[in-house]
């Protein structure tokens, strides 16, 4: 048995915890200061406030102030922060760990620097503390948490630099429904499953433009979903490679792509936008919520486009991702540019 | 303007032609001797009688014994058969035409031979022929036919040896809604979109062990689709590139195998049998009807096996692929091998 403090009581970090309290290990839920309900609601009724699922009953539950009780004695810590929550978790949570204890974290994301380098947030937090010598991995793969806390069959990745650390961190976690493949490429996997966000809200507008055809809530077509789809593959595969991911990792991306599409807010956004509201009217609907595809997509288009203006990369290599920057942020109309995603391929 | 002649007025070979005609060809439709009733049916009403679609006016309709009539003056043939009509297409079609006329086939598929080998039909017509040399080309990549009746958006790849041929090709076909690539890599493109059929039936499971917990009809699971869709693309990439293929040609089949796991029937026996069903049982709820995807499916894994059984691959690399076909060709029940799909790399 071992003990596992997970700081953010989120959807994700409560979810990942599940298969590792049913495996025996002791697990410990610390909350942001932003999950304080979720903490109260958890230790008096047993169940997650936003996820609506109980959780195991072996959960402790630690506010925020109390998380060096929680770190007592853990052998892994999980960091389940969203991606708005990253600076907050380097400043105090990764500066005030002991250095021996390894971390896994769940946040999917990518930062662009100003060279419009692309980083992945282990990258990013040994890069925010160059003193400490951290050692961190990271989850990637298709995973919604609800699913995972249904006992849903999952297959995720765990990344990290040292493959012997990342066997014994599955060992905590894997069961019959809950699988994990490793990799030491974390660029890549990393890299892959934070485009995906970008990516997913671009398939989707495809569902909206089916739905000025047959109505909402009408027969659904999938020629031009797939056709996004495949052209999300494409440009995922193209930055992954150039920014030193591995080819092996793409599989991980393109399956979280395949469950972003069908699930959540990004899917919602795209619908919307390919209904033909306005970015504004779009996010109105969604009452503003703060969505990760959208940062993921102005990082890597932003990055994408100082890259093609110094010559690392070439625009004709990225017609979908660039649209879609578009259409968030200079206020573009849906207008998919398909005759760009015609290429020539000879052996 | 040019002269289409298809050969077949199934779905997909009566949809082609619809951007063709809209572009201006002519185009003369050709019915298989099981085709009797749609031409007869298309010259009455101008509709086509299984995909329900008004077919172009422009349209000209010729019973088989009409095929040379057909014929002449022909610029291209488009090969419309099932992946069950290929013999006779090779009888009856290819030996007869001029060499000079250019092919494009939408027939997708695989065959086997006695030593284990994959071919793709564009080869397998050029082997029946030997003393012929035909200027053979295909279509693959993500469309369904009534879509593309109904001017959706689509994006498809045509294949062939010779570039400035294709291109010639795509002239007569593209419009605003049908977008096509081009790739000289046959075997690549050909082995990848016929793969998909094997591996949606593979990925449909999973909507059916998802109605095991909801109820059919009830929510959709996404991680286990999401699981199955990961570890499809992970075999496909590895057969393809086994065979010759190259990496370029991928999106295409994946795009494809998108496409196919939200469509019509091997979604259905998929579906089925996760639910609990037996093959036979399943294909009894289908009428006995005969599914390419069993074909495929059945083909690829014989070739699998024997090229395992002669160490050219590794079983370990085909899970999905093996469990497929226990399921269809050894009665076995449905019971995913998640534990196999596990993998673990190193950069």
């Amino acid at each position: 048995m071992s003990i596992i403090a997970i700081v953010g009581a989120g959807m994700m970090g409560s979810a990942i915890g599940i298969p590792a309290a049913e495996n025996g290990n002791e697990v410990r839920m610390v909350g942001t200061p932003l999950d304080r309900e979720i903490i109260d609601h958890a230790r008096k009724t047993g169940n997650h406030l936003t996820m609506k699922r109980t959780l195991p009953a072996s959960y402790r539950y630690y506010q925020f102030e109390q998380m060096q009780e929680a770190l007592d004695g853990a052998d892994l810590l999980v960091g389940g922060v969203s991606s708005f929550g990253v600076d907050w978790f380097v400043e105090n949570v990764l500066k005030e760990i002991p250095e021996s204890l390894p971390v896994l974290s769940v946040t999917k994301g990518l930062m662009d620097d100003e060279k419009g380098d692309l980083i992945c947030y282990p990258q990013l937090f040994q890069s925010r503390l160059p003193q400490r010598k951290l050692k961190l991995n990271a989850v990637g793969g298709p995973c919604t948490s609800y699913e995972l806390a249904d006992h849903d069959w999952t297959q995720v990745c765990f990344c990290g630099e040292d493959m012997s650390l990342l066997r014994w961190i599955r060992g905590l976690f894997e069961t019959d429904y809950y699988h994990v493949s490793l990799s030491t490429d974390v660029i890549g996997v990393e890299c892959a499953v934070a485009l995906k966000n970008a990516y997913a809200l671009a398939v989707s507008l495809a569902i909206g433009l089916s739905e000025r055809k047959e109505g909402i809530g009408g027969i659904q077509h999938y020629n031009s979903q797939a056709a996004l789809f495949l052209q999300s593959y494409k440009e995922m595969r193209k930055l992954l490679t150039h920014i030193g991911g591995n080819e092996e990792s793409l599989p991980f991306g393109v399956g979280d792509l395949y469950v972003t599409v069908f699930g959540g807010r990004t899917r919602k956004i795209g619908t919307l936008l390919g209904r033909g509201l306005t970015f504004e009217q779009a996010m109105k609907e969604l009452k503003g919520v703060t969505l990760e595809s959208i940062v993921i997509t102005t990082r890597a288009s932003r990055a994408v486009r100082k890259q093609i203006a110094d010559g690392r990369l070439k625009q004709e290599d990225f017609p979908l991702l660039t649209h879609i920057d578009q259409i968030l942020n200079e206020g573009h109309a849906v207008d998919i540019p398909w005759n760009q995603f015609e290429t020539e391929f000879e052996v």
